[in-house]
């Protein structure tokens, strides 16, 4: 039902990003994803409740050409959302890497693959709501 | 500057949405924008600063095809806002008004001319810099 999409968001290097919202009642996974474009994400952020054989494991990927470009995934198992929960997740980045704090939940780090600084798209795909987003 | 745009916002009758930011220095004019798409905006919320032949007065209006389609407009002189600072708008609507809850500022109203109930699509063009979109 996510499906949110911020375009030219002034989400630039050293600044934070905080996005908030509510997961679905049975959730299969939601996303949050930062890039350029739809099809240009330097962090995709996906929660997976119970997805294909995932199960409450965080997969995180970039990619440059949507769909056909998924590159390395990076898993973390330090899962901490649950269903119908108010979730809360803070991003910044500097060029080599993001950082993401999850609200009562791990902190995370990811390359930041494509040295970028300056991402004006931010997207929330699948089973949850934002409500919040702020920088 | 400008130019955000959130789609598939949750921004259903009688929700609230707050919009939040920093004006640019010398602004001519900036607009909070909601609808259905760029070409279909129920209200149309522009400050102008010095824009033309207005200064400092609040237009609204509404349209259902773009920059060809503008109604009515309808003006307040009730203007608050100034270069540099920080804003913070509050939206809510039912099926025949909207309200416009400006921090610090006058309490507007705008007809609802559409009747709608669920919009999607909220931008900001001009002179300023969002940093809060909140339900």
């Amino acid at each position: 039902s996510g499906g949110l999409q911020v375009k030219n968001f002034d989400f630039t290097v050293g600044k934070f990003l905080t996005v908030g919202g509510f997961i679905n009642n049975s959730p299969q996974r939601f996303s949050v994803n930062v890039g350029e474009s739809m099809n240009s994400l330097s962090l995709h952020l996906d929660h997976r409740f119970n997805y294909g054989a995932d199960q409450n494991t965080i997969v995180m990927n970039s990619t440059l050409k949507g769909d056909n470009g998924w590159e390395t995934e990076q898993r973390s198992t330090n899962f901490t959302l649950s269903a119908g929960q108010y979730f809360e997740i803070t991003l910044s980045y500097d060029i080599n890497k993001f950082y993401i704090d999850i609200l009562d939940g791990p902190n995370l780090e990811f390359p930041n693959r494509y040295s970028k600084e300056f991402l004006p798209f931010l997207s929330l795909a699948g089973d949850a709501r934002l409500t919040l987003v702020k920088e």
